[in-house]
């Protein structure tokens, strides 16, 4: 089996690709060769099939999809997307990257299967930003689309079309809305939901970060394991069982900043702890605001997705595969 | 103020035209010019302003939505689409017409307003097809975009845009979700909902009608007027309390195929019943069978958009309208 992934050289899409590189197979099918596209070097993991290899390249640009698709991947995780406050800064690269690219390779699935038969599972990274208040809490899986960023506006166009195309059978889609994941490894970076992560791994690391935002602050998190487990399991999951909506709300952890709080106590004490250092940001504070704290993802747990049970968990896991513990 | 109608040669595109030709002034100010667009000729109605034209074209070709949108029409009535089975059957043409071609007024409107201040009411005909089962009875306006037809995805996917774009400034958007129009003049016609208006017009102009699914079927009407007032509604509504939700189901009535046989027997007594003729059409009655029959229009009430309150109104309308009683 021959896997496409694109935005390997990510978080999420290294983690992927390592866990492909172990794991040697799919589904029960063994990897023949990991194509990983970036706009970025990725790097191959050790363990990956020899006929691996990464390019270069912007999806996006015309006849990218058409050649990337043309050796007939039967799995493709499309993962490759810019983030949220770009989109929003920048309109036309928003459009072009993240609906007209995934657009393109849909086109391009499209027109290969119309060569001859060709059906390829595509596994789709959306977002709780197709999401937009006011909203109910929990937030179900039938509520309306209603993004409020131009982000969540082109990954929700791509829904509706993963489907269509889906339901015409020219490929066969699964649509991943991801929560917000934590603990993120790395740096701080310019996200508004940057603290979430930086709370923790901060701390963990004895070092101090900052939070913008109250105690109360609800949110809905899974682990980058429970990430790349989604992945898996959209990969290879039973989709006649899935009806015609394919994008669903993964299951997380809904927890409030005190509660981040009382798990890294328990993880590293009142040292760690005392190293959150509270600041006035009332920029992120209204950002952070327009964001749901609970879903009840229903359909994808029927699916067997699933993420971590609490806080504690999702440490532990940041210490586990990042700290080495 | 210039107005431009795209789909002005349709049923509800003439009486829309004919309707601002009658009022002469929208929303409190006087029409001075009328351009309407469509792909067939299209009717110039007595006390159109001067400056009307009418312009056969294909508004998806290239080029065609930025000179159409170079005029600045300060209200863009935008109803041109090809309908649900045609973009079933043709994939690409209706992606191409319905979604490109939305979009690429969009971006017209978009590139014009980057030139100069520019930001017209652009009024956007929707359907309930954004909506697929299964659904609640009656459908919220806050349930989730599950099209199940492409026709449906193409709606879904424009709405979100003009949510977007309406989002950012760029343009004033309203997007209009009508209910089925009844009773239509004319002839039968190949749409699968045609003989909800067939088993009234035939037996009111003494003509069988047949009629292939039961009693019991429920749907959601409104008459070729109440289009029409919806559409002069969405145009000049105060968007500034809509919020960021630019799309909305419209009010209609709610009504079995037996109610609707009884309006008929009041307005036309049972011999214009006895022309009803039950037939077998499974492929007809399975696709109404996916079809909602209640909504709870809360949002575009509030917004005063109205409907008729039953059956006997709509047959009058008829009569009143396309009958000269």
């Amino acid at each position: 089996m021959k896997i496409l992934i694109t935005g390997s050289g990510g978080m999420i899409g290294r983690k992927l690709v390592e866990r492909l590189a172990r794991d040697k197979t799919l589904g029960g099918k063994a990897i023949t060769g990991l194509t990983l596209v970036d706009v970025v070097d990725s790097p191959i993991p050790e363990g990956c099939p020899n006929n691996s290899k990464g390019i270069v390249t912007d999806f996006s640009e015309r006849g990218v999809a058409t050649t990337l698709i043309s050796e007939r991947p039967d799995v493709i995780f499309h993962l490759a997307a810019i983030v949220s406050g770009d989109a929003e800064a920048n309109f036309e690269k928003g459009y072009k990257i993240n609906f007209n690219g995934s657009r393109a390779f849909f086109e391009a699935v499209r027109l290969e299967s119309d060569k001859s038969p060709y059906k390829p599972r595509f596994v789709f990274a959306s977002t709780l930003a197709v999401f937009g208040p006011p909203f109910p809490d929990p937030i179900p899986d039938d509520f309306a689309l209603t993004p409020t960023t131009s982000y969540g506006t082109q990954k929700a166009m791509t829904e509706l079309m993963l489907a269509d195309y889906s339901r015409k059978g020219f490929l066969d889609g699964v649509g991943v809305r991801l929560p917000t994941i934590c603990i993120r490894p790395g740096k701080p970076n310019k996200a508004a939901s940057s603290f979430f992560s930086g709370i923790l791994r901060e701390p963990l690391a004895g070092q101090e970060a900052p939070l913008p935002v109250g105690d109360e602050v609800r949110h809905w998190f899974a682990s980058p394991r429970a990430a790349v487990n989604f992945f898996i399991n959209a990969a290879t999951i039973d989709t006649s069982s899935l009806g015609p909506r394919r994008s669903m709300t993964m299951p997380g952890v809904s927890a409030t900043v005190g509660e981040q709080i009382e798990a890294l106590r328990k993880a590293a004490g009142n040292k760690a702890v005392a190293l959150i250092k509270r600041i006035d940001d009332p920029f992120v504070a209204k950002i952070v605001q327009g964001w749901a704290g609970r879903y009840k993802p229903d359909l994808a747990t029927r699916m067997g997705f699933k993420a971590e049970k609490n806080f504690d968990e999702i440490i532990a896991i940041y210490q586990e595969d990042e700290m080495g513990k």
